[in-house]
């Protein structure tokens, strides 16, 4: 059977396409599957590796940590010394510019932010003080990076993703003229959601950025630091402490990283590194909002993972989990739509998601017809600044929850969703 | 040996007494003692009775909570039902009004804080965008609470401790008429530093506050809800929540708890009990603040302690290792100083401190001459608002985490200071 694109075909074909998809869809329907695409939520099985890590502290361990310091009780507000190594480790930066928290790097995020909205970045006016704040929002990208900033009623300001990062020629000319932009969310290795690496230039470009305003930070989120998929394909970036200290720009970057999907979702330890002197602000302000994180669940990681080489290893069972569902998306995708001309994906080296790009003004009926038949996708715009997408045509997969099976219903209904919506589209407009 | 009060006595007899406390303190100055009764820190033997606590969450052991969900992963934002259940049966609420967060009651206070700062409560104007805010702070008091008010640039108004709590008299004139007033901070049980707890009286009248500010709220820290010493005297108070629903001030209170002298400080699990309607917007701020709290330290809280049986079982053996330390202190003041009309302190039936009152304008002397000799104390004046008591005679003692032996050692030096601090201002003032 020689497959024709959609756009080539007369409206006969079309209309005789989709009634045969209609049909498809709704024997599908009546099946009344459940499935879920549509959070970045590791599976059992991979939960399941880290079982191990509950059983390296118990009743009969030493709970001092390598300085002698008992982990049970209060202290150490920025963690403890291996636990600060490990992480540092991890991202690829000094022990000396890393705080240790609690078990989320999106709460160090929102103090952050919180922060400088309260008290203001060393010794800058506090953002509250401004009628606006503006927010540089690299889409498609990380919903509740842009929820944080609606939420504390900053301006959101859509900068373009490139295969290379953000645009930066925009980035530049944005912050190089406005002071009230005060910062830029970024996903830098395995991008949320196309899984897109910065280029060592664009990482360049960031460290060497003149913003107006002296309070401007990169917020940049390391949340897929050693997350490969493919093993053989690796990315890698530059360090962007070390080049903001290069450009003379020491105090620009806040690095966030945690061991989310690593150990436990929810249960791992999370960090920030940065300059000393913004690492002395956070320590102050810290210092007023709790006695100490949990150690012991900091002892604990430590004590599995021992080293960066026993997360890398670690790493590369959650990879043999993942690829195999990667694959059979873009597989899918690859012999099912490629053919049909009406859609483009993502396929990263690691991190989360594949993105997905469908015809202009497809994305949210796509969602909404998988959903009316059972299958959950993230909302269609959740990628992009106000839940808005200006082409309503990205739609972000989260492959790694559901078994193969259900994946593999998940994605021919998905499949299916996208024909028969793109059909319509086309016969329409046609 | 009569023992004479020192105010009784002549100048002679107090010279000749100064040179003798003077020689004995030089004596164990040069001893070179290290000692700390500065912080309320549980002992190691305190912590080592919750080990087990490691045991019961291991890799053979489901990680289902009760309902099915997998705490290994996100979800849950409020808390697994079990952990709801457990700390509601701790503070005496209904589990309907909790809401379960991470190891650091102390960091929902200060979220608590910031989220009124910059957002406001129920729809009322953001704290940030008014010239004045304060604080009531009823003292001694705990100067944790009054840093974070401090920390957001509020007024602080003293508001003197009785036997039965805070001038009530006073609390219900400032709350009426001065709107600009938005909080109060409340250790209601067992009192830090006093020991104090709130007379049912007292429970009430905060219950039936009339405050001007329709923002006001009780913060409510119940930090020594179950943290009995004396076992045939426990001190019990007003459900705060319950009073204030049959008060008619539904939204009135937020109390405050969590397990971190219970299991282990700064590994624990803590919560806030309050309204529908406080809780829901709690919650909504919540979710962009983080995906989900560590619901894995959850369940090994509940698997570990089971009900509020267990809890109360193992605070028995807090109390066994705790009163010892407290009869220690008040028998060695008993014994020692009351003779000489120099001090009082309190002898509470619970909590984790004695508090100290010198003769007026002898604290801070005090404290630093037990300083020099090598016993550090909570710094004299700290548990007042902006660390300045008016009288500079209230002294924080934390008995709790020196073991016995030490203890003696530290109450000995710590009487020395006293009789020597003392003996001298009367000799001066003579």
């Amino acid at each position: 059977m020689i497959v024709k694109e959609y756009s080539k075909m007369s409206k006969e074909e079309l209309a005789e396409v989709i009634a045969g998809l209609k049909k498809q869809y709704d024997d599908i329907k009546n099946k009344g599957i459940n499935l879920d695409m549509s959070r970045g939520k590791p599976s059992k099985k991979q939960l399941d590796l880290s079982m191990p890590v509950l059983d390296v502290l118990n009743s009969n361990e030493s709970l001092n940590a390598s300085d002698g310091t008992d982990v049970r009780n209060y202290g150490m507000l920025d963690g403890i010394l291996e636990a600060k190594s490990l992480l540092a480790d991890m991202v690829g930066v000094n022990k000396e510019n890393v705080i240790v928290f609690g078990n989320a790097s999106l709460s160090i995020m929102f103090d952050t932010v919180s922060r400088a909205y309260t008290h203001g970045i060393l010794g800058n006016i506090p953002w509250s003080r401004f009628d606006k704040i503006k927010f540089l929002c690299p889409a498609p990208g990380y919903d509740r990076h842009f929820k944080i900033s609606e939420h504390f009623g900053m301006e959101l300001i859509y900068v373009p993703m490139t295969k290379n990062g953000p645009d930066m020629d925009m980035v530049e000319e944005l912050v190089r003229d406005d002071d009230s932009i005060k910062g830029i969310w970024c996903v830098p290795k395995y991008s949320n959601p196309q899984g897109y690496s910065y280029s060592d230039e664009t990482v360049r470009r960031f460290a060497a950025l003149k913003p107006k305003a002296k309070d401007f930070r990169i917020f940049w989120d390391d949340a897929y630091c050693v997350h490969h998929i493919k093993f053989d394909k690796k990315d890698e970036i530059l360090n962007i402490l070390d080049e903001c200290e290069r450009a003379g720009n020491f105090n620009l970057a806040y690095v966030f990283f945690s061991t989310s999907k690593i150990s436990f979702a929810g249960s791992g330890i999370s960090g920030i590194a940065s300059s000393k002197e913004n690492l002395a602000e956070i320590k102050k302000h810290m210092s007023m909002q709790c006695i100490s994180h949990d150690k012991i669940n900091q002892l604990r990681h430590v004590r599995f993972f021992k080293n960066i080489n026993g997360i890398t290893e670690h790493m590369k069972k959650h990879a043999e989990i993942m690829r195999p569902k990667f694959e059979l998306i873009t597989n899918s995708f690859e012999r099912e739509l490629k053919p049909l001309g009406i859609a483009e994906w993502t396929d990263p080296n690691g991190g989360y998601f594949i993105s997905f790009e469908s015809l202009k003004g497809c994305a949210k009926k796509i969602v909404s017809k998988a959903k009316e038949a059972g299958l959950v996708l993230t909302d269609a715009g959740a990628t992009f600044p106000y839940g808005i997408d200006p082409n309503d045509s990205n739609i972000r997969i989260a492959p790694s929850f559901p078994e193969i099976k259900e994946l593999k219903e998940a994605v021919e209904l998905f499949i299916l969703c996208v024909k028969l919506v793109s059909a319509q589209i086309i016969y329409e407009e046609g």
